[in-house]
């Protein structure tokens, strides 16, 4: 057992140059493009030159609907792959960076914990290779060149009203939600209300994730709807030829990143998409080139495996031709309790009763995750007061369902505590278990679509929306939209739409407040109740006590 | 002669990688932070270690008021810099980053041009090392928490009306120059209107070019004035607990980079402020580095000698406890012509009267910098179309000014041309003639100071301010900021406040229309006309024109 924090562990770690971890993934270091010492771009060279190589395994990990208690889900996912590494297997993690903003609203996350961590975890923190900045560039450049284009007598006839493109800032700034901008007169423009959206709900910032290369990323950066016109004819992002220098700008964001783990094992940490109203997975390309690179290529999803591993499966993998060969989904002794109806105050006690009720939460996750035709294997993620019995109950539980529970414990003990769970998923991914299909076919009705991931994901009986959400949807597949997939935004908490409907609920209705088209992106996004895209900062920011100490180390950022 | 554009020769440059660079001025590749191959930012352990050593001696390069004619400052910085190396001596250039925005407004800018350059010229432009990005993060970051304080009860008791500090982007957007924030009701906060100015406009952009350390830096962060109470009593940002998250965020930022001319000498680029509302020098860290590793530094100072040599010397210089050995100024038989009154289409052809009617324009800014106690070398920048006459009358007319003028033709030849005026250079910044003093003392009223500014060096007859300025003078005198520079903020066209009026004109007065109180960058801002913070851009955007070509080559962009 471990009583160091997670940043006392990650400065302890003995980190390798660069180029090591880039060795063992057959990256030749001119391949690689340093940012310090412990930070590296992967060359597109070198993604143009593995093209033709077999692809590993890819390993989704997934978790049951996220407590207060925490689930540990990327822990788990470095876990693993530190897990496989050490029995002998090649292998790569692949995550989302992280946002700048909220870090300086609550502690900012580490990339994993404990023993299980990625690192460098400060940089990872805060500007990291710069991805971020170079998207939010990009987003308010095209924000910039549609007031210019009106302000020079707008030839493209922009209904001022019917903008829809915003500014994005990678901050937690609620003043800046809702504004007016172009005020002072004649020389500033034209006065309208809009507003900012913090970067990473940027749609540059999903399409970053979701092309395979710099031509198809203009591609999707030119599709783009800004603004509509007074006949509501969209005005896309190409009309005001914003697209090449936009390119230009995420030319080097576009690159995966490569990092290393508390065990010098390789990591890819690239994109970081809003797991509500985008898709919450790393990119493509990032995901991709791991699996020209590796036998084994462990991922993660954002949320819970009804909206993060749906995505996953729905969006990611259908645009991107991507199969996983096994998922596993994570789950706590604390977390179940919790679903199980007992208070975050009193998990510290051994309740048995309580982990049984709370199972089925992670049974239905566990069916659902089976209906997409991969085996599914249960981690669960070992907290020190957990007792045997919980333990045991909830491998009996999983063992009903027809699947396998490992109790896993790389946050104390790193890849030592996950060999099991890696030689079992390991055997799956090799066995060719997986038979993957999404959920529905491109050619199915956008409605439908809602309706059969309400359906068969979150148990609802209906779909409720109003006639003007509809009439939307069959404007838009009038307009040749048809075929997307449907990107629901809920929340993370239930598989309902009520955060505090836990367990497993049945009988619900969902209620879709409004429907965006992300036509770049390429996904029409369902919204079902209050979705945030710019978060304000605490009563006492963590900013407030961020500094650098008298060893000149950050504190208070962890 | 070249008939190559600047980006095609910098493209065929035969660049050496960033450690071999670093090894020309003893530094170590441990302490320096590689992004990627070409770049690099030193370490602070580095910098730290040869605090002990002597400095070398310290050119500056300046030049006549600016005409459209262009008169090629930066270029002759670097010609200035390899010609110094390739004599034999032990040189580096230190000059500013260039700015994000204004890229995609205009062309955007070399680093040099012809064969006097800085490479790589491409990520120059673009995000660099990403040290302006971090610079708007933190600027935002403590326009966040203002914001955030008043929503969570004001118990600072901010005047909302009295908020000076704005928000920054480094985009060229006028729609945000004047903005209401706060709207969309309760959750969002107070409405208020306020505004974005371009990141090089950021007061944390003149403090990080000027502090000293990470300390210094802090200390001048945490002493900015973000608004006023009620009282009047002003709000700093120490008050509102962000300066040690800005220093976090800022922490590589204040790195000097690295990067190398055409002819692979070491040149420090690093940070840019406005060279009308901040003084317009590249970092002192990265000046005071570079005299620790080289026996000579060639930097320069933003817009002609009036402004940015004054400032380098009375502010940047006073601050950091510098002196130049020699000043270079730099005029073009162009630009004399253009002060004498022809016309930039009629420039080609032979005119020897023009260029001795524009040559006041050069002699008075001769004289002024002999006022500083330096010795003045001026450095004749040619152009194709110069005729031998046309040369000799400069050289004619800065010998009767007691001075020395020098043909150069680094463009064209790089090194080659500048021989010459390094061996020059060199010779006087060795024998120590320089005695340099700042033009006034910190203990000079405030509005003494400006008077002294106008008389000395603009050759005003007088300054005209109303009460207000006079009395807002007077109330920083008492609260303690009377001991401060000032910083003049006046077109850079000519001497006196109009810019059309060129040559060397008297008998003028120098209106003041506003003060500022940068009391972390420490200095008084005293702007005199029209200062735009926020720029435009131009009907036809250069973004339109900037992509990736199917090279791979970024196109439109130089």
């Amino acid at each position: 057992m471990s009583h160091k924090t997670d940043i006392e562990i990650a400065r302890e770690a003995h980190k390798r140059p660069i180029q090591e971890i880039g060795a063992k993934l057959g990256i030749g270091s001119d391949d690689l493009l340093p940012y310090g010492h412990d930070k590296a771009k992967i060359s597109q060279s070198f993604i143009d030159s593995v093209q033709g190589r077999d692809n590993g395994k890819l390993i989704l990990v997934t978790a049951i609907n996220p407590t207060p208690a925490g689930e540990g889900k990327t822990t788990t996912t470095v876990g693993l792959g530190d897990g496989l590494n050490a029995i002998g297997k090649k292998a790569a993690v692949c995550i989302r960076e992280a946002s700048l903003g909220p870090n300086f609203g609550m502690k900012g996350g580490a990339a994993g914990g404990g023993y299980a961590q990625i690192i460098p975890m400060e940089e990872m923190n805060l500007h990291f290779t710069g991805d971020f900045h170079a998207i939010t560039s990009a987003h308010n450049l095209l924000s910039a060149m549609i007031d210019n284009h009106i302000y020079w007598g707008n030839e493209l006839e922009i209904d001022e009203r019917r903008i829809t493109w915003r500014r994005v800032m990678d901050m937690n700034d609620r003043a800046l939600r809702d504004n007016v901008v172009g005020l002072g007169g004649v020389a500033n423009g034209f006065a309208r209300q809009t507003g900012f959206d913090i970067t990473v709900a940027s749609e540059v910032m999903a399409i970053l994730c979701l092309a395979d290369g710099l031509e198809d990323l203009q591609k999707r950066l030119g599709a783009m709807i800004v603004a509509y016109r007074r006949d509501r004819t969209p005005v896309y992002a190409r009309d005001l030829k914003a697209d090449g220098a936009m390119t230009v700008l995420l030319r080097d964001a576009m690159q995966p990143n490569l990092v290393q783990t508390l065990e010098n094992n390789p990591a890819l940490v690239h994109g970081g998409p809003f797991a509500n109203i985008a898709h919450g997975c790393n990119s493509v390309i990032a995901t991709k080139t791991a699996l020209k690179c590796a036998d084994y290529v462990v991922t993660e999803a954002g949320f819970g495996a009804d909206l993060g591993a749906e995505k996953f499966m729905n969006i990611k993998c259908r645009k991107a031709g991507l199969a996983p060969a096994a998922v596993v989904v994570v789950a706590t002794v604390r977390a179940m309790k919790m679903n199980g109806g007992v208070a975050k105050a009193d998990l510290g006690s051994e309740n048995v009763e309580a982990v049984q009720a709370g199972c089925p939460n992670l049974g239905r996750h566990i069916e659902n995750l089976k209906s997409f035709g991969v085996p599914v294997v249960v981690a669960i993620n070992h907290f020190v007061t957990d007792t045997e019995a919980e333990v045991q109950a909830v491998k009996d539980y999983v063992k009903t369902q027809g699947s396998e529970a490992i109790l896993c414990q790389h946050w104390a003990k790193g890849s030592e505590g996950t060999k099991e769970l890696a030689t079992r998923v390991a055997e799956i991914a090799d066995a060719d278990m997986a038979n993957f299909a999404p959920l529905y076919g491109d050619d199915m009705p956008l409605f439908e679509k809602i309706e059969t991931i309400a359906r068969r994901i979150y148990r609802a009986d209906e779909v409720l929306a109003d006639k003007k959400v509809r009439d939307q949807l069959r404007e838009w597949e009038a307009a040749g939209y048809g075929e997307l997939p449907v990107c629901m935004a809920k929340t993370q908490y239930s598989f309902s739409t009520d955060p505090n409907l836990r367990g497993a609920p049945i009988g619900h209705s969902v209620p879709i407040r409004e429907v965006r088209l992300s036509a770049g992106a390429g996904f029409v996004v369902v919204i079902c109740g209050e979705i945030m895209t710019m978060p304000g900062l605490p009563r006492n920011p963590a900013a407030e006590n961020i500094r650098i100490n008298e060893e000149g180390l950050v504190e208070g950022l962890f």
